[in-house]
């Protein structure tokens, strides 16, 4: 009975790890959709996004009934509870990759971006991507100490998503209002991705040492509009 | 024993309705500070979510606690689960109001709106605190017929929404490129209220049913980018 139990937990955290390997995947086409205006890729990372809700829903159905059934108590009630939350989070990010790989869609044959700011995008991407990579190997190996680096990388992406609103406002900006509607959307997304897998790695810290840190209250709100000062 | 268990479950609804009070509240305070660049307004909503935080944070200590010491099964480890994912939503629907405070305390004393997209977002306001009181409504009431009704309401907020993006994209717009980023921003701030809103609503028809409907799977996605076609 205890060694199910104990395999049961094995899978739910191997899936949380393959989410992470999702969302990465998807984030990862979806960039390259929109740097390249290739549908098919767009079209792609759209249709995948139908199999990482179904791995979240069942992983999710998986811990309810290992809850019912087990009966657990303190670290494996920890750790149930706190796989529905990650995988809540890694099916948000699978919907954010979506919506790049949309907006990509719909502007097709037209690029998304002007030339001027697929470098900052392109880089976002990377950074969004490092994130996702180093959040699944945190739960994997519970490595607690890593979270601190994941807040540093996550402080370049909110550079980056400032860098966005500094050309969308310069003089130099060749986009009109469509392009700067549809960047000021992108860059939202890809910061969000970034804050959301932050997130996912600070809940492995509650997992480990049982406290919920000021940090991870604060992850969502640690870029704010008001630093977009211009 | 029972019974202080019925008590708990009580408790937690209660909260979960207190929290849609609160953010409602949230929501309605920041867009009076948005639209009369009201920065004690402003203020107010931006430190009253630290307590909506805390309600938060309380309910799913308690809940957890609950699962712990009462193993619940069916029915009532339902509604704690369930409790969580409704708590997880009415935090962020707090996070998304103090957004809308934060920029009007950013601009002040301007304006963050040009006065021709300010009635939109007045309705865009209704609409929000009409959802998440109907949702507050439905989890007291485990009306769940209501849901569908909740649907319809969350149609007016999407149409607004590509209001807002038809104003910004037309000539009579006479915004200049750091309004056109805020109200994208805000409006999708308010379209996200109302799609955690209704995405409570359908919890509680998970709740009461078992049946996690693929509409609820589907809320987030309702709103596309590629709605917004121009």
């Amino acid at each position: 009975m205890r060694k199910a139990f104990t395999e049961e937990l094995q899978f739910i955290s191997d899936q949380l790890v393959e989410l992470t390997r999702l969302s990465s995947s998807a984030l990862q086409q979806a960039t390259e959709a929109l740097m390249e205006a290739d549908l098919e890729k767009a079209e792609s990372v759209i249709s995948a996004d139908e199999h990482i809700d179904a791995v979240r829903r069942n992983l999710d159905t998986r811990a309810v009934d290992a809850l019912a059934r087990q009966q657990p108590v303190a670290t494996d009630l920890r750790m149930l509870v706190t796989s529905m939350r990650m995988s809540a989070d890694l099916e948000r990010m699978g919907d954010l990759a979506r919506h790049v790989a949309k907006l990509s869609r719909l502007r097709y044959p037209e690029q998304v971006l002007p030339l001027q700011l697929r470098p900052t995008f392109a880089r976002m991407a990377e950074v969004a991507e490092d994130l996702v990579t180093e959040a699944g190997r945190i739960i994997k190996t519970t490595d607690v100490d890593a979270v601190a680096r994941l807040h540093i990388t996550d402080d370049e992406m909110d550079e980056l998503h400032r860098d966005v609103f500094r050309t969308l406002l310069s003089d130099e900006w060749e986009g009109g209002a469509q392009a700067t509607i549809d960047a000021t959307l992108l860059s939202r997304y890809y910061e969000r991705f970034g804050d959301h897998a932050v997130s996912i790695a600070q809940r492995v810290v509650y997992l480990v040492t049982g406290e919920w840190s000021q940090d991870a209250i604060e992850i969502d709100e640690r870029l704010e509009v008001t630093e977009v000062r211009h």
